[in-house]
């Protein structure tokens, strides 16, 4: 019934949308993309598609396939990035076997004399840095894929080269012992998968907010495969790194996470057909009483990433200022360098952070022959292989303690400085190494308190003598959550990381509480994870989904032209000549222009973008005959009346957005943040009674807000 | 610096914003909130109570309470949920301890043939309904949060009383045998218990947008206590419950449910100390092969849900129209009869259906005395307890396969007719145990299938004679997703919650596997999930975050006043009298006004709200002297220039909204839906260059949804 009316009114509108000259509808190298005009151009490909799919068969083909390809994309980027990170994995593996050609025995991980060999070799690893290294220009972090998630184009970051420079040297870096862990990298790899397979197909090449789905996708691709935790990696996506579509692209992050976890699994590269990383197995429940050092650690969690986030920044921006930047190479070597000799004598260091975690966070066993689980056992108890009651410590346990501590110490200071160094990083595994040797450290603690001092009120009730009450295992895996917790802000997704990596489903709420309280103690000192704090530094414009504005300031204080400034640029509806519209775009550098009725009235009709104003421009001046210099460029729908010898007028109403976002001058700036947050302006005109007043671009939202928050406006660089 | 000028102009704000009169902001019962004048009023307490804090230190401490407060009811909702889940769980069980009073035997429920003597009594319990009938006279149902999530008012239906019967009620359904499960009223009761406490705190009883996001995280609560599945709660009220602000609430949300669920633990309803609801534990791995019928079982549990959906809302629909709805207890009598004449003869109908579940997620250990473990052993095998190679079935198998085949049927077609009735329901237990039986029989059938046939190129590779490769259990885990996928259309939760309830990590893949292509068919045969019919079926005014909107039309098209009515009601700034405006809110009954310049110019000034001007207009009369009929009101800022004879005039700037959301009338409705749907607008005016030409509302604007979607428009019902 509305359907004919609504097929009449579309033959108009489809003049306007058509795009007559290439180029129209792209966005220039660091500058912002306006989501709602992106949106609205995947609406029209997809109603032309789905009129001419009734036309013949071979176009309702094409259609289903266009309606199919989302899922195809999925389904590609899944199984390259499972397959790259199970060559990863591989070829990590291979790398360490060369490093061991010492080594006799062929169970080398299992082996501490063989590890003693593994890492004398390190040095000839090193040796071979300056080589990878080489290959490594693209510094490498989440923040650069969070900000291009929010809408930034940065050309060349998501290419093949990258890819494939990346696959390389994340091997080469994984395998050297240096502070990082890989699941940075493997969000990128899988990112540079999501962009590949995208440029494949029209539907996400052409509109850069549809490829901005699948890129939130593939990071949740690239996370499920980099722990084997494909849920996690799904809220991570929607938590941490997606901006502007959470529900919608949750579905396919699903598929695609499914996938690549899939095809990791099908690979096999650890042997053990499992997904989980760090496979757990407690055999005591844990008590209301622990609750205390489980907060305990989840404190230091939070003022360890409140720690490793200002001195990381602040390392960071000396190197951006001074002249350590320019020797991007020489710090590598000499951070691998002291790493490899400050690591090379403590054996906790010594080993790879996973293994390193996955031996803090196991449980002592009867058969275990760890340091970490040297007790002195009572030889008259003969009991169940899995249920060893509480012991008193042997020496082992005690130099493990101080061993822990250095290790400790030392892991902190070199995360630190590791951080942000032009080689593929990820933070994952160095904090829950971090959080891993405090809880293990104080799980430790408490067990022997509750064995020395089982009268105490605290633990009468629930530590008896004999009975296994504390798991120092557990005390490990609750300080990992907490210290990754700290660092990156993560609530939910870190925790359902935790017990994906994990399998301990029983400690939710410990990991719950640790979490929380990481959170509210990192909080404290300032909002920014680690992820937000390298996007301010490098100046990227990014409107923070979890910022609060709540300041009292109106668009009239934020918009442009401010009070004494020149008047706002803008184009007259049927009045200008194409000299005069050359001229403005010459003059200024403005990226687009509101278009109104005439200079007097100012009642607002479109806006203009500055690069199709250009193109059409050139366009019409190649191709179209009698278009000069003195043609009357008009945005009505028909030409207005001209002097009988006047030259050919210029239509430009197809490049006329004809519904700009206005708001009054009177609206709140944290209505105003809050629309350019959720609907993705890039710009957006102020009107007051009608009247075109101002212009208000995310650029400036982003300088009002980090000026409010008394930060240095000129710190956002881009549009 | 920006500081100063901002409070300057504060200054002149605070006049316009403060509420003079009481029960300005509020809104009309079955009436939609404005998100954005929820958001901002919030923003300006919030404002207030900052700088008030530097004043003395009370007022500091104030402000504390103020911040802390939203944790404050974060953890009341947390313990009050528990408890009352606890509290139902325990009454359940002593319930149905009353129905056993004649069965000697202490563990009841591990015994069969105490089973049978509990099932007779049934009858007199059924005796009991009419008496508990008669206190629920709600329909409960999930629908009903989502819509009043999405910003709609519903007056006492999060009332003390609801909470109370709904308690009471509860306990009376569950233990009653019913096929229906308990997470729908635990939302419920937990979302009563968020506004209960919500209400005592002024910053959230004031604010129906604050409110909201306390109930969205007390309906994670609710489904953490019902399943013992925290992060899928929070999942759970994230993509199914929750409707405007997804991250913001996540965290408190997390908070909530972790309360909660602790609460619950302490309590220990099932004697276990585990949140878990079905622990199960499998000895073997899945093989790739066995993805064939975990698909089919998607497929099935997608069809179930189509099956469902369109059934329950038919029948839902002839209740609401025929004389059927006149009599919900009888229904409700009836219903309970023929699920108790029915279910008593088979085995598999009889007991609980919690029980059910658990019994069919079960592995079958050598011990296992069901007779779904009757198979025949090799007496000549001698292994360990937990690793027992596939067998060939005996006869209690093949009976409890023609028994759990009719179980199937008839819970297919109960739940159909139960699911809707006036008493408090949920949907995920039945749905989980259709999709359960369905899972095992096919478990049975491939496991009895690759014995016998262990020679088939399938089942070569993985399955030689001895080896354990079919775990039926499994199936019916998968099953069971499947079907709750395919009525719910959940994807992320439902697996979150999935392997929450069983612990099985391992198997992420499978559930995922079954949960696509569960969505993929249902999706095919209908986008509605059984909450969203539900909504459409009240129709209650739920924009869905979910349903895309493509069609061609414009704003204009759907904007009031269409061509041929009536021009738009109007306010004029400065020329209306107190008579003319009384008179105009008389003869519409529109919810506000746009406010012009004049008559002529219609450029746009603001929007007064119906209720406020009413409100204004009574309090002016009753207070300041010299407000009359003939008295001008204005809403300029500066009273216009009056013969000096004339009335006081009516200064009504301070109820204007000088912020009002204007598109322009060329906007598309894609556009316009999705700025109504993220910006939570309750109407939207249409200008075209600066002339204002009419309103959008919400109703409008679902009103054309469901048009261009072939539905009745008429079908919107409330504002």
């Amino acid at each position: 019934m509305i359907n004919a009316g609504d097929m009449n009114g579309s033959g108009n509108l489809m003049d306007f949308l058509d795009e007559p000259f290439p180029d129209v509808g792209t966005y220039e190298d660091f500058h912002t993309i306006d989501w709602l005009r992106e949106k609205s151009r995947d609406t029209d490909r997809h109603r032309k598609i789905t009129s001419k799919s009734k036309e013949s068969i071979w176009e309702f083909i094409k259609s289903l396939l266009d309606a199919w390809s989302g899922w195809v994309v999925m389904l590609l980027i899944g199984l390259l990035a499972g397959t790259l990170a199970g060559v990863i994995d591989l070829a990590v593996d291979w790398m360490t076997d060369l490093k061991e050609g010492v080594c006799l025995s062929a169970f080398w991980y299992s082996h501490e004399q063989c590890c003693w060999t593994s890492n004398e070799t390190t040095f000839d690893d090193r040796d071979k840095c300056p080589q990878w290294q080489k290959w490594s220009e693209l510094l490498v972090s989440q923040s650069e894929i969070k900000t291009i998630l929010s809408g930034f184009i940065i050309r060349g970051y998501l290419g093949k080269w990258t890819l494939l420079i990346k696959t390389v040297t994340l091997v080469l870096v994984v395998s050297s012992g240096l502070s990082l862990g890989k699941e940075g990298p493997l969000v990128h790899v899988a990112c540079c998968c999501g962009n590949f397979f995208s440029s494949l197909f029209s539907k996400y090449s052409k509109n850069e907010g549809k490829r901005r789905e699948v890129l939130s996708a593939a990071a949740a691709a690239g996370v499920s495969v980099a722990f084997g935790a494909p849920i996690g990696g799904v809220l991570f996506s929607l938590e941490e790194v997606s901006y502007y579509f959470p529900l919608k692209t949750l579905w396919r992050s699903f598929f695609a996470a499914l996938v690549a976890a899939f095809t990791l699994r099908s690979i096999n590269p650890f042997g053990n057909s499992r997904l989980v990383l760090f496979y757990v197995e407690y055999h005591t429940p844990w008590y209301m009483a622990e609750l205390f050092p489980f907060i305990l650690l989840g404190v230091f969690g939070g003022l360890w990433g409140t720690l490793f986030i200002r001195c990381n920044i602040a390392w960071c921006r000396r190197r951006k200022t001074t002249r350590l930047g320019k020797y991007p190479v020489l710090e590598v070597i000499v951070i691998t360098a002291i790493t490899a000799i400050i690591a090379y004598p403590n054996p906790y260091t010594r080993r790879s952070t996973s293994e390193l975690i996955s031996e803090l966070f196991n449980d002592c066993g009867a058969l275990e022959s760890s340091q970490l689980c040297d007790y002195i056992n009572d030889p008259n108890m003969t009991r169940p292989v899995d249920d060893i009651p509480d012991r008193p410590a042997g020496p082992g346990v005690y130099t493990a303690m101080w061993q822990l501590a250095l290790a400790l110490v030392f892991k902190i200071v070199i995360t630190i400085f590791t951080f942000g160094m032009k080689i593929p990083s990820g933070l994952f595994i160095p904090s829950m190494a971090v959080g891993a040797m405090a809880g293990r450290m104080v799980g430790i603690g408490v067990e022997q308190l509750a064995y020395h001092h089982h009268d105490w009120i605290i633990f009468r009730n629930w530590c008896r003598p004999g009975a296994d009450c504390v798991t120092p295992g557990l005390y490990a895996m609750v300080g990992a959550a907490a210290c990754l917790g700290g660092v990156t802000r993560m609530t939910v997704s870190l925790v359902v990381i935790m017990f994906e990596l994990t399998g301990g489903l029983e400690y939710i709420v410990p990991l719950m509480a640790a979490a929380v309280t990481s959170k509210w103690v990192a909080d404290a000192f300032g909002k920014e994870g680690i992820y937000e704090a390298h996007i301010h530094l490098n100046g990227y414009p990014f409107l923070d989904v979890k910022d609060e504005f709540t300041h009292r300031t109106l668009a009239t204080d934020v918009m442009r032209p401010r009070r004494g400034e020149a008047p706002l640029s803008v184009l007259t509806q049927d009045s200008m000549t194409v000299e005069d519209v050359e001229t403005l775009i010459k003059e200024t550098d403005y990226n687009g222009f509101p278009v109104v009725v005439s200079k007097d009235s100012e009642r607002l009709i479109g806006f203009a973008q500055r690069r199709e104003l250009i193109l059409a421009i050139k366009n019409a001046r190649q191709r179209q005959d009698g278009v000069v210099s003195n043609s009357i460029v008009y945005f009505t729908e028909e030409p207005p009346e001209l002097p009988p010898n006047s030259p050919h007028p210029l239509k430009l109403r197809r490049i006329l957005n004809l519904s700009p976002f206005t708001v009054t001058d009177h609206t709140p700036m944290e209505t105003v943040v809050d629309i350019f947050r959720k609907l993705g302006l890039r710009q957006c005109l102020v009107t007051r009674s009608g009247r075109l007043l101002g212009i208000i671009t995310k650029k400036d939202v982003l300088r009002h807000m980090a000026q409010m928050a008394n930060q240095d406006p000129e710190s956002i660089m881009f549009n």
